[in-house]
């Protein structure tokens, strides 16, 4: 199992790539709350295909129709439901899927995980299109978040490690009939001291756990991330000071606004490596499931050279989802 | 809450650095598994500070007692409780850290969570002290994985950016009074195909979850890392292919063993970045939290200019105790 | 939050009564078995009402729609979603209670708990109606196990505190213009020994938890239930023998087919008690919630007088996946 | 698994009746409340055996040692753990029970589930004196809740149904060479309106579940629990009032204070059936597991005829900590 997260923002994700509808349950929501459908399409727009020249050309029709938890786009406190409906699908690409695994995909694992039943079309539930509800449950945290003066942006770091011509290299990529991968770096602001709990529950564990569940994304790091490993302390520690308004400040932020697995109140900042789309149009090395011997694959079909840009608002979904669930942990003191 | 990890081997630790007791209780291990105690111990003992000349003085006696758990060293099935006494300690060496928080450790953000009712003692339940019961715990699951074939190795990968003389790195910092961080990588072979969920389950989330609870680990990275982010596709993909045996290979293992969170039958590898020890005996900048301004800290006392050398068995430990909740997961096919 | 359920078989509801849709999400179920849709529908229409001369003449099209998770009728190992389409509704009979709580129902408490943001339209979350989707993950979990040679059944034990006549009371209470309670009996036959956790995760916790998830139950019982405590040791103990093809029986069955938490292999029996339905055509006494004063209600609309019949295949469903969540955790003895 | 209950405040208890040690960690606690140590011991005394004429000889010394989690009897945040060492055993009582399964005891399902390996003596991790830990913690959960002024009280209402002379029948039960059983009530008051949650972590689901933790418990009831079945709505259902105070009140409370799972302010009352302590010096009919046939059983040692009176502390403790950890869910509704 699995496809849920959270402790008291609880998500489940639910569909496959061409089941009838691919969709989310969200419990744990406060009632009251009004969500703004507009600002949520918006943020739902960043992420769906066919809208920039660098994407896919399949054109999901990704408006979310709520079956529940809202009354009048005002949470009422019970389980919100959405789903999207999988309309525009051409499943003839996936044929010889089937019986000769493509390299890089969930392909082979699945098929012994589920004893070859696993629904393999499109990719099934293992599709970046799974994407496109953690982004709705996400966008809704985000908006509750921004209402607390917590704010969560993401943006592309690195594409192919080029930092000034990120774009340049999906061009390069998809001339060359490939694919690039990339970093994604993501900024949460305005989050008080004391989120996050020691141990497993802590701000990375937390956010490491969700943002693992955005496919192809094979590292994070926080703050500093793998640069502490050649600091020296002296170098890596942050100083504390006190600024003029009495808050607790350190000088510089190698700590990522972690300390201890808890938010120190500066920006959590964090960093995610994406693999590079392992669909591409060069004929590729695989086996024959059936035949239990070596044969070729060729994907046919449309895919991106770079998903990079698309899981921008992904990572942004996933990290409001992470921080809204700590911000509602109860009160680790009493009142005094 | 929440220094608790697991769903299957369900693991809690407890313990501060100068509570009465450290330990740790393991719940669902199955029974009639005999524990190698010595074996444990020289496990232990890899960890343990005052043993080589790289690490702390301070000499703790990590035996631990098992309460629970146990008949004649084997499992009966009932929770697993181990604790470990604190003996040797240097209180004295924390008092000026009450008041003045030390760059880099969780005093701040501790303070802030607890309503200042938080153990400030020796870095209280944030102490890398609290490793040694998930030494324990994970030590007993990394046996258990060996009698099914499965191996959990770490290993420093460098130190200071030093891959061939990295313990040289941890003597420049000691002269210098300063401190330095590293790498572990971490190798599980033998992980049958199929284990790990899709979506927030998977290998990757769980073994970052559990990672992200050692003290100092800033980033994670699960095969080619972050490298990843710099690879075509064409390069990055792992080919499949049909080794003599009759098993399915990779060429490469860029994917570290993980494909859709689910273990392909390669190696699983990965990588974790420690920050170098914040606890430096130069003087830094903090601030008095009860006079609200900035003040100096010297952080006296005996501590290591470098953990890496005694993450390595925490690593195995946690990357053990991860492994072994997954295989204890419940089969995904109805037996045909 | 917590309208889920379930470690191994994790189940979502969603929906209130008035909602789009009502549903829910199944996760965990294991790949390769064929759902017998033909006999869920008619599981499922045990449940619903408009179909006997007891119930409401509300007539719900209850037939699920699945949205993911299967494949022709086949579980592919993905969460499974199911959504029934609330088409039948009369708003109008609700108007009064946004202000006036009704006696017996959770208006008046999930008024406070949701800051008056909740969806009351036909009692919203808190309707009877959820126990539909509950019936179809139940039912699904039912199939499984009778797949393995475990039945669920349930049957009226009595109404209103007859045992001989129970129907006859239930228009004994309509003609009364009140409302009537009664208790349902189940047992769950060819479960193996050895099920069920100690303690907090027995067979008598899990399948509580579930079935006062139920809405009208108000009590539960095991076995001989709230009799043992009018019983003697030597009365109550089950006595073990052996019978000719070698299996462990007991004499009795007091326990109801678990002691120690664990299931010993005869049957497991347990009853529920169920509330008369609250509304009723009387005139109540309740309050203005804005006039914070004493106010009157008239509950309008279409309602059973007894929900009991109903339940039965309810009882079923939770205690089906109780059952199944339980037989999938791990085997908690090394193999020899 | 699961000797663990609770998501916000959690328990994980450990021990066998003769491991070196029992005990309890006890995870969320806020910091900074000071424990009443001489209130939470004679809470624990009211538990333990030797105090009573009624109860069985074997003078444990119930004394708690807090390893972790507290300093100077402050709660600071961190897991709290406390040990009691099991030091006055007599384990050749307990020799033939290996083979021979004791009725009513869960000699025979462990064998089975842990495959022979669990540990017996005493009833292993399945003994009775396991509800001291429990006490442990629910004694300090209920000391938390008296300071929010919310008590929790529980008494016998019955023992082998006589509710005027209780203690009577546990004399002519042990007179006769017998055992005898009891209900327990509890009522607890000052519950805000709106703690619990819909479905199945409601009030009753939750108490429900950690109750039947406690040995011996067969059957739970709130309110007018069993007796709903035989009520008319008109009588059952409990109409609200104003009180001179503005409290929302009920006239009558049948409904234990819980409607939908959720507190109405009004006192949550349950009651849970006990059964006769299985263990009676009468010679029993059993099996020999090793001989596979019919064998004969005389269990030997010192048991109380009745557990009841010595139940009542533990069903408060129980309670207390499923009402704590209700009580420290996020809120449900936004600030306005």
């Amino acid at each position: 199992m699995a496809s849920s997260y959270g402790k008291n923002i609880r998500l489940q994700i639910f569909g496959q790539s061409h089941s009838p509808a691919i969709g989310c349950t969200v419990d744990g929501l406060p009632a009251g709350f009004r969500i703004d459908r507009e600002e949520l399409q918006k943020f739902l727009d960043r992420r769906a295909p066919g809208r920039t020249k660098y994407s896919t050309p399949r054109k999901e029709a990704d408006q979310p129709e709520f079956l529940s938890g809202l009354v009048d786009d005002v949470t009422c406190g019970a389980p919100l439901t959405a789903v999207i409906r999988n309309t525009n699908t051409r499943s003839k690409d996936y044929d010889n899927i089937r019986d000769i695994p493509r390299p890089g995909h969930a392909d082979y694992t699945a098929h012994v995980k589920y004893g070859g039943h696993n629904d393999v079309s499109g990719g099934g539930h293992f599709s970046g299109r799974l994407t496109a509800p953690l982004c709705i449950a996400g966008g809704i945290c985000r908006q509750m978040l921004a209402s607390r003066g917590i704010t969560v942006n993401a943006r592309i770091l690195e594409i192919g490690g080029n930092r000034e011509d990120p774009f340049g290299e999906i061009e390069k990529a998809r001339a060359a009939g490939d694919s690039v991968g990339g970093i994604v770096e993501c900024v949460i602001s305005g989050v008080p001291v004391g989120i996050g709990d020691p141990m497993f529950d802590g701000v990375e564990n937390r956010i490491a756990q969700i943002v693992f569940g955005i496919p192809a994304v094979k590292g994070i790091e926080f703050g500093a991330g793998f640069d502490v490993a050649r600091m020296r302390g002296s170098e890596n520690n942050d100083p504390f000071y006190m600024d003029e308004s009495g808050s607790v400040k350190t000088r510089t932020n190698h700590a990522g606004g972690i300390l201890g697995g808890i938010s120190d109140g500066m920006d959590i900042v964090f960093r995610c490596a994406f693999k590079p789309t392992p669909s591409i149009p060069a004929v590729q090395a695989s086996i024959s499931l059936s035949e239990k011997k070596d044969a070729e694959l060729a994907v046919r079909g449309r895919h991106d050279p770079c998903i990079v840009p698309r899981a921008v608002p992904v990572v942004e979904a996933a990290a409001a989802l992470a921080v809204l669930d700590m911000m509602r942990e109860p009160a680790m003191a009493v009142e005094e």
